[in-house]
């Protein structure tokens, strides 16, 4: 995914780092220094990215989105420092977190610093109406991904609570962002509601894919290609898309082994019990169907992109999400 | 305070309770009920009701800027929510903060959610170009209150960061938003520059004074008047105003004795701490100065409004914020 997004946005990198720059601050003060420790070195910029292309593939420029696209990075970033103190999570990006890093309460700050920086770069610029627009859709986003991350709290430890529930949060979580950048980008670029009600659904679907195979790299891929420790989940106790399809697809003896492995893994060895929870997804074929339903979400996602003017970019973005090793 | 906040406010205060029930939802989930046991029993609405009041100063009408006013308070209970997650402090208006109630994690999301409902509010109607603006001021005050707060961890602990320094963490933790809910309403209600820069002024003073008034609190008020314990300061190792009034007054002994308290305090007995340092801070004159500064400032406030049509009830607000009791 890295790769594919890194190739698209090579252009829009420089720029996007130079204006979160502009946004947060260079450092002056300890709310800055941990903004920017959060912010830098960067992800993938898939969101930023995601909005730019958008406006692109209506008729727009890149630039005219940058500011937008970069404040959505920001409360982008803001919820992931908030959601590693949820977590309890000390790794982010193959570093330690903001909270490991300065602090609970320091993060908690930086956290809501950073999405104050993002909403202010949103509403920094453009015609009146259509970053009204574009805004109060990224900010409706963000109310479902607290939603989402609420809920996530509310389901940790429960392997019974259902594949639909773990949907429902990746798409509080994770789908409504990614389809407000999609739709925020098209109308800041003056797109008609057609092409922009068509992005938000490309979004959202890309993000489904994106979250899928999120969920799939601890296992498909080693610690360090992802940043993150692959035996955080089973720590977190957070009941994910592949464990829950194991779950439904097991019989009742492996149902046992699963609760044992899932509750009583980080207790035992950790390593162990990822060994053997892989072993069980495997057999259950829960990997192969979580792979396919993120084609699936990817193939929606090239669907809705039908009548655009010019989406080659997009299109080889939610090709990559589905298909991403890290 | 709050008698004359609610003498004042009285016909506004239905209004509000109603509008942000509309913004934050009837507690259908986990979040919405953090938040709505948050809000619920609302404390003093003085920053809703100096966006209203401000509107109506410069010829508005309250009821045009409702929405914004309730935004402005999900934002400020929000800060609040987190603030006590920074200060571990159990005790909000007299009953358990909300990460007490809901847990840590809880508590992080739920202050998130309120946040993302204030700004759909502030975003939520009226002409596009004032609304912008208005709204554009409001989260660059909030932006100081992140400061503000990272700040105030920063000094925690230190008698010797000077009563600037203080001034300074009140300015951007209070006044900025109590300036900006003046200046917000004036901008939607279509005051001129100058009207909307004098009412922020007003507002910014206003802010001073209350906030001078609120660290003193502790040493004048009975516990139950304010709803917080009055050697949380102390626990906290937080220096206020008055604390280092006394410091900066006081000779080399008493400096002893003061850190001595100041430090050990919550080790040994919190109230006799507590004691200690109200007798020390009333022989220094510390009380006597930190409550001329708040009159000072309130003063300031009231001389902000000559030339305003309409500021009988900014006059009144400004004069009990610098003699709140409570």
């Amino acid at each position: 995914m890295s790769i594919a997004v890194t190739s698209v946005g090579s252009t829009h990198i420089p720029l996007l780092e130079a204006e979160l720059l502009r946004w947060v601050g260079s450092g002056d003060s300890l709310l800055e220094l941990a903004c920017l420790d959060a912010l830098f070195p960067p992800g993938k910029f898939l969101r930023p990215i995601l909005c730019m292309e958008s406006a692109k593939a209506v008729g727009g420029t890149a630039d005219e989105v940058l500011a937008f696209a970069a404040g959505i990075e920001c409360l982008h970033v803001a919820s992931l420092v908030h959601d590693d103190i949820v977590d309890q999570d000390p790794v982010r990006r193959g570093r330690a977190s903001t909270a490991e890093q300065f602090g609970l309460a320091e993060a908690l700050v930086a956290g809501d610093g950073l999405s104050m920086a993002g909403i202010a770069a949103l509403l920094s610029g453009g015609p009146a109406e259509r970053v009204l627009h574009a805004a109060r859709i990224t900010i409706e986003a963000l109310r479902h991904m607290c939603q989402g991350i609420m809920r996530e709290t509310e389901i940790r430890g429960d392997l019974t609570c259902g594949v639909p529930t773990v949907l429902n949060v990746m798409r509080a979580k994770t789908a409504a962002l990614t389809g407000a950048a999609c739709q925020a980008g098209a109308i800041l670029a003056g797109a008609s509601p057609e092409q922009n009600q068509a992005l938000r659904q490309y979004g959202e679907q890309l993000g489904m894919a994106f979250q899928i195979r999120d969920d799939l790299l601890p296992y498909t891929a080693e610690d360090q290609t992802t940043g993150k420790t692959a035996t955080s989940d089973i720590a977190n106790l957070q009941p994910t898309l592949p464990v829950l399809l194991a779950y439904e697809a097991a019989d009742e003896t492996d149902r046992d082994r699963l609760a044992t492995v899932f509750h009583g893994g980080i207790e035992t060895d950790p390593v162990t019990a990822h060994r053997d929870l892989l072993a069980m997804l495997t057999r259950t074929g829960a990997l192969t169907k979580a792979a396919q339903m993120a084609s699936s979400c990817a193939e929606q996602a090239h669907a809705a992109l039908a009548g655009l003017p010019d989406s080659t970019r997009l299109v080889e973005l939610a090709t990559s999400a589905a298909d991403r090793q890290r």
